[in-house]
Order: C-alpha cells, then sequence, then structure tokens
C-alpha cells in the first residue's frame, strides 16, 4: 500500500483496536425526499419513523454507546439542530459536538471529525454511521463493526455491506472481491469498487450473483488513514481540515472556522475517499445480514412501517386518525386532521400544519424534485 | 284527469300565468358527496363551486328574481341556515323563509310551500328549484320554464328536462312520451316516466334513443294541482301540511310546528307526486337544452371547473397554492396550505382546516360512504 502522506503502518499495537474506536455520527441531512415529514427545521433523523418511540438519532446513539462508549461518540451536526441533538442525547459531551455553520457534505464532516480525534488521540480508529439509517438487529450490528474494526487497525478502509433481500435499485451497491486473511476479521472481503443505485435488471443481476452488498455508507478506517487517503485526492480539502482541527480546542477556533469552513470543498466521502481506496485495493468489506434501511423515500418508509404486512396501509402520527380503505401505502399524519382515503392504493399522503403531500409509492423518488422546485420558486418557508 | 280532493279544474283564467307564479328554492341538502367542503354548516348550496363568486344560492336567486320578482321566492331551509341564507340573499323578506327544524326531505318542503303559498294567493303556480344546482344559460332557462308554467297552468305537474350531451351514469332520466298541444308550451311532451340512475350501457342507449333527458329535479306546478297529488299518495302528510300551513300566519305556528313537524313523513317529491303523475298521465315534461349540472360529487366538480379542458387539473379555493404536475382532477383548498402533487391523476384533494379527503374521480361518488361511516363512528365534529 502507498504510504505517502500520513504514515499508518506499525499503529494500532499499543491497545486493543477496539479501544481506540470512537463514533462518529455525522447528522446533518434533512432527507428530502421526506419532506414535508423532513425539513431544514426537522430533518430526518430527529423523527421517529419507526415507530419505537425514539428519534433515529437516538436509536443510532443507543446502538452505538455499547460499541465505543457513550463518551466516545461525536456528532458533527448543523448550528440550526444543536438544540435538538442535545435534547435528544443529554449524555452527550461539549467536546464531541461538531457544529457546522453551513453543510460541506460527507467528506469535510467526517474528515473534520477524524482530524480532531487524531490530535486528540493519534492512532484513533473512527466508524462513521449515519444518524437516519434503521438497523433492525443491534448485536449483529455490533459484530460487524468489530470485525470492520479489525481491518481498519490494520490499515484498510473497512466498510460494511448489507446482504441485499431483494434487487433494490434505491441502494448503491458494492463489489465484493477475493477473502482477506485478517485476524478478527473472519468474513472480511476485498471490495472491487461501488456501483451506483442501477436499474432493475442490473439490480436482479447483482442479487444473484451473490457477490454484491448493499451500500450502507458505514466507513471505519483509522482516523489517521481516512486523512492520507483523503489528501490523495482532495488536498485543498485535507489542508482546510487540519487547520481547523489544530485550532479546534484553542481559543482560535471560531475565527478559523469563520474562515476556513466556507472554502471547504463539498464532496461526498464515497468519492473522495471510498472509491478511490477500492481502486488502489484498500478498500475492505464485511457482509453483514442484519436488517437494514436508509428510509430513503416515502415508499421505503411505508414498508419499514408495514413491517411486511403487504395487505396494510401504514399510518405513523401520534395523533393520526384516517379513515380508509386502502391497503397500501403510508399516512403520515402531523396535524390530527381527520384524514379520507378513498380508493387510492399505494398511496403517500403526508399532513404536516403548512404543507400536504399527495403521490404514490412509485413517484416517491420524485419527493425531491418538488423540493428543488420550491427552493427555485423562492417558497422556502415550508422546506 | 282525477278530480278529488283539491279541485284545480277553471283555475288560472283570472290573471296571466306567470304573474301567478312563485319560485321555491329548497335549500336544505348539505351534499355529502362533496363532503368535506360541504357539511352541516357549510351546505353545498353555500358554496361557490363555479368560481363566478357568487354562491350557488345566490345564483339561483338571481337565476329566478327576472321570472318571477325577488319577492316572490320562497325559501326552505333549516334553522341552522337561516343566518346564512339570509347574509346571501338580503332581499329575501320573512314571510318567505321557512325554517324546517330538521330536514323532512323535499315532499315536505316543498309540500309546505306550496300549501301556505295556496292559502295565501289561491291559484298560484310555484316552481321549484334547487339550490345547489348550476345553469350556464339563465335565458333559456327562462324560456322553459315560462313553457312550464303554461303547462302548469292547464293542471299539469310539469317539469323541465335537460338534453343529455353524454351518458351521464349520475343522473337520473326521464322517458319523453308525445306532444302535448297547449298554448303558450309549444315543445311540451308528455313524460311517461322516471328511471334512476342507468348503467353505462343503458345510459348509452338512452342518448341515442333521443327520448330520455336528464332529470334536473325541476317542477312546475300549481299549488293546489301538487296538493291534490301529494294526498293520493301521502293522505297523512298532506294532512299535516295542511295543519301547519293553516297555522302558519297566525300566532299558533310554532306551537303547530313543534307537535306537527317532526312526525312528518320523509320522502321525496319525485316518489309522492313525480312518478305516480307520469303513471296517471299528467306529468309534462319542456326539453330544454341549457347547460346544467347538479355538481353531485367532486369528479362533476372537476369538469365543471376544468370547463372543458381536459388536460387541466381544477383548482378551487381562493388562497389555494398548489405545486403539481397531475394534468386532470381537482384540488380543493380551504387552509392555504402548500399542496404538492406528484404522478397522481384524476386525483381528488379536498384540503379543508379539520378534514382532508383524498380520492379519485372515478371514486367519487363513494364519498357519501365515508360520511354515513363517520356518522355511524359517532365523529360528527367533521360532518
Amino acid at each position: 500500500m502507498a504510504q505517502n502522506g500520513y504514515s499508518w503502518s506499525g499503529r494500532g499495537t499499543e491497545t486493543e483496536a477496539v479501544d481506540r474506536f470512537y463514533s462518529v455520527i455525522p447528522a446533518g441531512g434533512i432527507g428530502s425526499r421526506l419532506w414535508p415529514l423532513s425539513r431544514a427545521n426537522a430533518p430526518k433523523f430527529l423523527h421517529d419513523l419507526t415507530g419505537s418511540g425514539q428519534t433515529l438519532l437516538r436509536a443510532t446513539w443507543d446502538r452505538l454507546a455499547p460499541i465505543s462508549g457513550g463518551d466516545r461518540i461525536m456528532v458533527v451536526t448543523g448550528r440550526a439542530h444543536r438544540a435538538a441533538v442535545e435534547a435528544q442525547l443529554p449524555e452527550l459531551a461539549d467536546e464531541n459536538v461538531v457544529l457546522e455553520s453551513e453543510g460541506k457534505d460527507s467528506s469535510a464532516a467526517i474528515g473534520l471529525a477524524a482530524a480532531i480525534l487524531e490530535r486528540r488521540q493519534p492512532g484513533v480508529i473512527i466508524g462513521s454511521f449515519a444518524a437516519d439509517h434503521v438497523i433492525g438487529d443491534n448485536r449483529r450490528f455490533r459484530q460487524a463493526v468489530v470485525e470492520a474494526i479489525a481491518l481498519a487497525d490494520e490499515g484498510y478502509v473497512a466498510t460494511i455491506g448489507i446482504q441485499p433481500t431483494e434487487p433494490a435499485i434505491g441502494f448503491g451497491y458494492i463489489d465484493c472481491g477475493d477473502r482477506i486473511e485478517i485476524e478478527g476479521a473472519p468474513s472480511a472481503l476485498r471490495a472491487n469498487g461501488f456501483v451506483e443505485k442501477p436499474d432493475l435488471d442490473t439490480a436482479r443481476a447483482y442479487v444473484e450473483s451473490g457477490t454484491y452488498l448493499w451500500n450502507a455508507g458505514m466507513f471505519i478506517v483509522r482516523a489517521d488513514r481516512l486523512l492520507e487517503q483523503l489528501g490523495k485526492t482532495q488536498p485543498e480539502l485535507l489542508a482546510g481540515l487540519l487547520e481547523l482541527a489544530e485550532a479546534w480546542d484553542t481559543p482560535d477556533r471560531g475565527v478559523v472556522v469563520d474562515r476556513v469552513w466556507p472554502r471547504l470543498t463539498k464532496i461526498a466521502i464515497d468519492y473522495s475517499v471510498a472509491e478511490p481506496s477500492a481502486r488502489e485495493g484498500v478498500l475492505a468489506v464485511i457482509p453483514a445480514d442484519f436488517p437494514w434501511d436508509d428510509v430513503g423515500d416515502f415508499a421505503s418508509l411505508a414498508k419499514l412501517q408495514a413491517g411486511g404486512r403487504k395487505s396494510d396501509l401504514a399510518i405513523l402520527g401520534e395523533n393520526a386518525r384516517v379513515l380508509s380503505d386502502s391497503s397500501s401505502g403510508i399516512v403520515v399524519s402531523e396535524t390530527g386532521r381527520l384524514i379520507s382515503l378513498i380508493g387510492v392504493e399505494n398511496i403517500v399522503v403526508v399532513d404536516t400544519p403548512d404543507a400536504l403531500l399527495v403521490t404514490t409509492a412509485e413517484h416517491a423518488q420524485r419527493v425531491k424534485s418538488v423540493v428543488d422546485a420550491l427552493k427555485v420558486s423562492g417558497r422556502t418557508e415550508v422546506l
């Protein structure tokens, strides 16, 4: 493997790898495909989409705390969400909150967390997990993370790939290669690369092949390795992040943030780190079969809510009052108004105090286009 | 013709028939198929469904005033609607308001108006016209009414039948027979009878035959004749109505109403008077070709609103804000909320402060079943 920039060989021998593990939760995305439920002041991660009584953020925390310890979870979120995040996570220490003045995508969010943590504790292994995904089996999740930590400790950029249960077209896939022989990671495979959301025929072929896994956007990697890999493709971004990290725990933080943050490159970590690492042969994947969903749109939410009962209309909302003859689709009620559906199947109705959405599961992915149209037309008060 | 009960021969010779004409507007029906737009405290006739700026009731008044004179229009409505009706019709004289303590269907409503008016002015001809229909050509409407008055003056129970423009399945039809030779009613036909809402094949056959007209529920008849015909099929109802009429313009009205009104038989005038009159050979029809619609459901309303533009989504509501890619259906907005539709065609969305309806034009007739279900379940606060 290449050894330029940050050096990563020889680290991780002093303590057990899992003891050097730090969870990072980027809590930034609004979840535009779930508008008008999810919106700027109520992003997806602050909703209880499973009916568990917990927000997705809280559930993410509770899933990670047994692995890294609750004092070793860093949350990267927007300034506007600070209060809501802290209300959800009262255990969250001040030093573990990274506030973004504006969203700069996942490379900046995760990269800054890595840079700060690496300064505080050289050799730290970080695991980045979205704040707004749903995972159905925390035990199996933990097993996969522990294997991924072993891979990370050996210098790999590790990810966790989900065994597909159907030819989903809403997810990206990981093309898996040969086994990697690493102690503590018996199921590790080399990842040949990523593929974007496929069409249905391609998705079917992926599932039949048995060598493609869903990309759940989880990355487990030594912080120094992450920064090294980032520096290869985004040297300016890395420089900015290192400058921020250097000032972070000093009185200069505010000044440096104001100067540096606005100019950071916006790029997803998939493009800046994961794909290049795959090409370099240092991306590894732990296949996992725990139930997972990114709840990317209302069709996903309907499926999740119905819990496999195909003949049910899913209903979300504490005070929902629904009178319906529909046997499929979803109603999200935030108003308590009576909602009456007649003869509409696979319907999606999202009823909020200032905006109403009516569409079908089939068109659920297109919700984002409405949000875009509202932005363009300046009607941002409902976004 | 039979001459039992009220005698009707020889009347109407003293003054021109049209000078003895009195309009009656039964304004009672809620319009359940237009729920939640139409409801108990905001019935269909109090809505502007055409976008004209006028309620249907006001438009009905303005259509009738040039025929009977505004001082000769009687409105029969529920006590709960008195204030709203008077606000719509400031010209309406107190003596021309008949308030129902509870709805007793059209035989009681129109029969009581007839009985009161016959007492006040023997020989009066009444014309009963729904408060919540839409008519597109007041001149042709007036011509038809004037012909019908001539028929009524000769003792016929006259109605106005609308030339079908399509094989509608939402209307009843009138089966027309031979011409009737009456001075002043050159287009008069004998009506063989009524047929209920047909299926599509039957409706097509009706339209092709050229001898079936839409039943618009308009009845023009001498008051004494109406009462006579009613007495043949509903003698108890007639007795009650005559008792009410006798007390109406006296201090006893309240006492008599309280005693008699609750026990009146609920029956539509179509069954108590019109059909029996057809069987007896005294029902006559004036064919008319003015645009007419009873706006019976949201599919009708969508069609009416679109004004023939088949590629438009109809939008109703002063403050409607709709973002949509739909080219058919209707949105009714009473809240001013942003309403966003994606990929839904022939959709019906009715957005009111306390209730939301989502259905399709195809299922529009089934809206009433929701209202019924709400009644049964006791959720009357939204009705």
